[in-house]
């Protein structure tokens, strides 16, 4: 099956809005940037690397109609829309670095007319969800070569087609090593709270033909304790310059399981969720979401008592000494740290 | 408010239907033995402690109105109820412990007439409940010593009141250290699939105004990273001869976890959990459930494909290796092995 994430279409930003998945594979056309600030708040469209592309589309959107004629006063616009959509979700990482390569765009237009600004800033979103395109696919490339025959591997919320343009990271790897020919099987957890591993991740790696297993998050440290998991290959929202990586709640907990049962533990990001303005993982912004994700179970039935109190992290990070590697589009960087990713930082922005 | 998890009231075993709360607090009464084995299947009454007391009952509820007058037809008859009852969930100690009483009781009264021996049979449910109560008492007792004020304690599943006759195991030491003054908060895991904890503990900790926090399950690591759980403890179904315990699907996860993060692990329970028939925990049987309880959220809404493979084991086994201590209505046992538990359940055979 062909799933297509998001797509520019006729003056519209294109998703699937991932909250009705797995019952209904609904598309909605988004043609204003606040009902796409709406949907990335609200993960319709989510995953580091399409929150990329969204957020880059969503300032062409912000702007394309703006009756302005004065290049300065455009570019306050263009930096006032980024601004506005870096607020809807404040960890990944990608988002931001979306954001900043459509300011710079526009930036990089001196002595140019408002018209020739938005043209650039169409053609900069476009560009963002080729490069997305082609870095998942060098994800997977680089990253297959870890998958044997007959590995079981385990992973965490969504790293798939569903969280990039297509192909996606973590999941990549896996497409890319079945397209090669090797048999493998996955353990999908089902990541609490909104369950992007059982309803996202089960149903994309189905719908391509993999063979995934479900289970709840409590349930991986038991099957590594049984010797049934071979690697974790997780994604990952932003990783500091130390390796230090923030992704989905539970992947902290999934590295520490993987050290203690001595079961690799990779995370697969293209280069973009890299962040060169942070050092250590402690200066990760980690959202916390509604309690009513915890306390309703999706979005509908109540099983938490009323007034509970709740506490609901978004994600967690992960320490660079619990990441065996990283699978990036430029190769991978095992025992990563400073230096290395340093290196790979420079390489890239050559 | 005052909890009533199980008690014999005119002729019939009365229960909270569990699976109703936190929405309802129901009770039903039960009065056949086909009814009480689909409550605990369904776990409508649920927790270690409680299953033997209601196993217990269950037998006489099988047997009281049987119209046999041979002692050894009747005999054979407590045993088939017996055999019955333990089919409905596998892994809980206690719940074969309160049948062989059961049986043992029967047995005990060669000679006597069937209406005597039924007698007998009331008398030990009964006998059974009123010891699980004092049971739940001394773990508090002994438990509470390890709390400290300001503690910040974590814990998994329910085995408060709603998982025996009342006051609880892991949940009785946090009520016994409040009763003694102590100020201490509370995390609980919501403990997917069945979400005993953002169902039951939550509302059982509230309703005796503890001060209690709900998290998914994947979320204890990070709190545990970021120094914010000083102890967990959890309660036991089973537990092996060297220490090895059974309890909820998660328990194991968050013993490594301790491990890792230096935060000591309890494990509280009465002596009906150590089975002397086990010798490690890899004989335990582990019960695995249906997989609609992973994909649909709490028996109603789908929210995984239809046809995905599903892994649902409800409990898994900690090493001894990881048990800081088991607390016991005998008293605490540190850094468990084999012959500290010998000598608990020789002592507690005398």
């Amino acid at each position: 099956m062909n799933i297509r994430t998001l797509e520019w279409k006729n003056n519209a930003v294109v998703i699937i809005d991932q909250t009705l998945l797995p019952g209904k594979l609904k598309y909605r056309h988004i043609k204003d940037v606040k009902t796409l600030w709406q949907a990335s708040k609200e993960l319709k469209v989510r995953g580091a690397p399409a929150l990329g592309a969204a957020a880059a589309f969503g300032v062409y959107l912000g702007v394309k109609d703006a009756q302005v004629t004065d290049p300065r006063k455009f570019l306050r616009l263009v930096k006032d829309t980024s601004v506005y959509l870096g607020s809807s979700r404040p960890t990944a990482v990608n988002l931001f670095w979306g954001l900043t390569r459509m300011r710079r765009a526009a930036e990089s237009c001196a002595g140019e007319t408002v018209d020739f600004m938005k043209e650039r800033l169409l053609q900069e979103a476009c560009a963002v969800v080729e490069e997305d395109r082609s870095a998942c696919r060098n994800i997977g490339k680089f990253g297959a070569k870890l998958i044997r025959d007959g590995d079981v591997l385990l992973t965490v919320c969504n790293a798939g087609i569903l969280a990039t343009i297509d192909y996606g990271t973590a999941l990549g790897v896996m497409y890319r090593a079945k397209e090669e020919g090797r048999r493998f099987k996955v353990y999908a957890c089902e990541t609490r709270p909104l369950l992007q591993g059982a309803r996202l991740t089960s149903w994309e790696l189905s719908s391509q033909g993999v063979d995934v297993t479900l289970i709840c998050d409590n349930m991986a440290a038991s099957l590594m304790r049984q010797g049934r998991i071979s690697k974790v290959i997780a994604g990952a929202d932003r990783i500091a310059l130390n390796g230090d990586a923030a992704n989905k709640i539970g992947t902290y907990s999934l590295a520490v399981l993987c050290r203690y049962h001595q079961v690799p533990f990779y995370m697969a990001a293209p280069v973009s969720s890299f962040d060169p303005q942070i050092t250590g993982g402690r200066q990760i912004p980690v959202e916390e979401r509604a309690a009513t994700e915890i306390t309703d179970m999706f979005f509908k039935r109540r099983i938490a008592p009323l007034g509970v109190k709740v506490y609901n992290p978004a994600f967690d990070v992960t320490p660079h000494e619990l990441i065996t590697a990283f699978i990036t589009d430029k190769g991978i960087i095992r025992e990563p740290n400073r230096q290395k990713i340093n290196q790979l930082l420079m390489d890239d922005s050559r």
